[in-house]
């Protein structure tokens, strides 16, 4: 099968490298407006790098990976649909929840197969509780407990463009917590605060926060996120319910222990999503891949995407208002 | 040092051993409506079983300690303290704030000693991590995070009296949370539902319950409560900070670890709060009768059982109207 | 029940206070030839001071606990023997292996109730451990690994007249061993060195060690021993079997993990035995005064001090000429 | 680097997909007198299938990976030094300690690089642990404690070719041990059981032990073998010193933790040595490459091979003896 990837960074890096070296794909084309990102990168993987349009109109193209700029994703996405081709798309569809209903029509009007790249999903220990919360291993499951803190803050740059936190990171979280309860949450409410950074609040985001959803049936999650985890990238799950709890603890460096006259010390946490969660990036291309050929159900789709998008609102707008908002 | 004790149920019992097995105290009275608790609790102390009356107005009785039914704790306060009594009273002072408030005064008045039965604050887990925030571990603590769950439910007909989990349960961590930030909380929010035992609905209460607490400064803090935990009585507390996390995690039955063709496994948390701060209470007997000594401050006193009613009435009134509800 | 209780040290202060905190005895005498310990300890338990013979001699005297020094513990057994009492001793029955046997053969002939202070045995850790592996939850045990290192080694002083850290120090494992084995070594290996204390060596002594066993069966078992662990007392059991591996890890000061950037750190194991075996002292005395009246077996009695010190005698040996010994 | 293969086994796939995913190495033979099994192999790593002769004569091999069975190594190494390749040889080198000594000799001659597969010395844990015990952070290295268990035993007919358990498994721990201590053992003792299944009894062999080493210096050092562990591959090292210790615990499946009314319960350690090793695989070729490059030492040579063999050796030896072996 053969693929054509839009965007060289650091993600489209990640997504490439999967491609190349998965026997079943090959990656044709790279395009990226940044001629000498691009170039590197389909030198690594025997690419080449060519125009949208080219790639797009390519019948030996089946499948487009877009890991471009967020601004880009809307419009790549329908033409890709348009030209008939699977669509792998870095998250979010669109900053604006308007625009990325419209999208998400257009994939619906051409049929196509659209994957959205919720990447904690396919992560090992976090699918792996959820298909022990879906089996019934904690029995009713009623509180759910999201632990999701970044290493660092991005660069104060970056914030500006970013969408803002909840936009931007904490939707991986509201997705999880969506997926895991297999339920949609009815009422958010959120508080926050900019204690790491003020360059932060300077550029009119925050840099902690606290959610709590509910849904119909009242279950209850709770998300606790900060821009800055000096002990490095901190992503935990509990899932609580009438016959358990479930915990999926941090993956740490390595699984040495040195006791001495201080205590006991162990490594740290890995350091960052792309240690984290090199797992889910390998499997969720695979998935994808498995999809296209008929093999199994998307994880994660283009309503997925606006569906996240649209508790990252309420989200928002209860920070800004102090009140729980129905979503 | 001669002391009173009021209540002969299961709380009472718990603090006249610890009286009874301290060299420094001697139980000389019990007090409770129950004659037949009271003559048992007496006879395995060496005590005696006398009125209220009798008991506060023997010069002999330097301190009184008050573990009878909540209804009955502000007026054995506020006789103790007209009476020169020092006081170590459960919590709460009384269901109603005002009633609370009432009573405080009364302590201000008589200048007594009023220690407060927030038991939690004499855990050594809990006084290890407060003494590690407090000494900067951490840096800026920014998010707290507190998850209290009892092991089952009370029965039904307690529900009725108990002042509903808010007052009766949360009211912990409430004043825990006060306690370990070392700021108070300007804002609170909650949201619950009744997902445990119908029948604690159809009195009027929720089981399953968050809160988000904001401080002046923007300090963060969540609580995470259910009346059921199947595995035992789960009490955690994690400080996240500038500087790091630090995580009481719990206390389990034992350190044995079987490992076979299932996986790993060991053993529960204690069961409950008998187990769980067996060495709470002494040492919080210990810290009165240093007090009374004028050896060290109280760690609770009215105040805090006051201010952490005022943090449960928030919300209660928070998770009535979906707004957070300034503090 | 009244008792009397020989040697007023460390040790003998712990089972004081034991008997005199449990309802079902009575500390009645307190025999040390150090009048100042002698007087202080029976001050603190109500008891008095008297010499041997006094208090062997009287009739109210049930039960004797002799926690002596080693080269008197093989006199008080015969002679309580002798006046009907029940013994509990302090390991071991003597450094030499004949006048232990000669000891044993008394308390035999007097058919005398006499409980071997392996403290070990009645610790919560190590009774569940082993109830476990009695239980066959790992199936058949096949390799045994106890791990016991003290925090420091002794004063010098004391090496001379400990008999060896064979004789002083690993008899309790070799105790374990064969308790947890529930089958008796019949070869002994050992190899030893002088690491920790130059002193040490210069009397004559060890101070690490590794001991090797095995059992008829076939069942294997190592003991690793030092007299220095800067981290705290290390007193571990693993039992191997065919059908899994139970784990009596380290008990540590709390519960509290600090998670920086260096990693995460805990706190250390308990400090020493004091610390670490609390309830097996406190627990070992109920099950003396259980078996007295009858209600149970004891758990270890004068022939496990015997058998114990055979093994030492072996280890010994095997660590002098560099063969496995038979034993 | 070009280079050749020589065994298309369970191994020998391992190391070829390794080479095949290294840009800096081409594998372009592959060697195995089962012609489907090379055919299959060279396919999937776009290699031929050649006989030895053509590839040792072809000038653009580099370097050799010999993972054939273990009577072919020494031939083979021997063939591949004179022929002037870079050699990586599964251990061992022969079964035979004479044989492996003529070899070592015949590289040592030729001047060759001879890199031996003793994979753990490259594993991330133990070769920070092995780090972290140079680098002073327990101290001067006092016991060492190695744990060493296959999930199951091989089949029966392994067993007569394997040159029984010392030689074929513990050999991996012998190896370890030296490295770790960085001193070699000068006396090993040895006892061994047959517990696991009588038909490696009935073919001569052990399938459970102990054994014991002291070095020069007396650092002492005990290895625990098992060939079935029920709940996974057991590879755990301890590192006992002056200032502390360095545990190198197991590596688990996932992190998920299930806590419920029986306690809490987590996964197995992973499976066997494919799982456990394979980043230890990927790297010890890595680093073999640097060697040829010049950038770097090997980090175990022929040399290591013979060494380990002598030990197990000794250790055979004391296990039939019943004493302590000078080796």
């Amino acid at each position: 099968m053969e693929l054509c990837i839009f965007g060289a960074g650091r993600i489209g890096n990640i997504h490439a490298r999967c491609l190349h070296q998965n026997p079943r794909t090959r990656l044709r084309y790279v395009v990226d407006t940044h001629q000498p990102a691009a170039e590197a990168l389909a030198a690594e993987c025997g690419a080449q790098v060519v125009d949208t349009e080219t790639a797009l109109n390519d019948p030996a193209i089946r499948a487009v990976v877009i890991a471009s700029s967020t601004d880009t994703h809307a419009d790549l996405i329908e033409r890709a649909a348009k030209a008939g081709k699977a669509i792998f798309c870095e998250k979010p569809i669109d900053l604006g929840l308007e625009r990325a209903k419209e999208c998400a029509a257009v994939v619906r009007e051409q049929n196509a197969i659209c994957a959205l790249g919720f990447n904690r999903r396919f992560d090992p220990q976090f699918s792996a509780l959820k298909a022990a919360v879906s089996g019934g291993q904690i029995g009713d499951l009623e509180i759910l407990t999201i632990t999701s803190r970044d290493p660092s803050p991005p660069p104060a740059g970056y914030i500006g463009k970013s969408g803002g936190m909840f936009r931007d990171m904490m939707i991986h979280d509201l997705d999880m917590a969506r997926w895991i309860m297999g339920e949609e949450p009815v009422e958010v409410f959120a508080t926050s605060s900019c204690l790491v950074d003020p360059a932060i609040a300077a550029a009119g985001d925050v840099d902690t926060a606290l959610v709590t959803m509910k849904t119909e049936s009242g279950k209850l999650c709770q998300i606790s996120n900060s821009r800055r985890a000096v002990y490095g990238y901190d992503q935990r799950i509990e899932a609580f319910g009438s016959l358990g709890m479930l915990q999926a603890r941090n993956m740490n460096e390595n699984n040495l222990v040195l006791t001495n006259s201080n205590g006991s010390s162990g490594s740290k946490p890995l350091a960052f999503f792309l240690e984290r969660y090199a797992d889910a990036y390998r499997i969720e291309l695979e998935s994808f891949v498995d999809c296209i050929l008929g093999r199994g159900e998307l994880l994660a789709n283009e309503n997925d995407g606006v569906r996240a998008l649209e508790l990252a609102e309420g989200v928002i707008e209860s920070s800004k208002t102090g009140r729980a908002v129905a979503v």
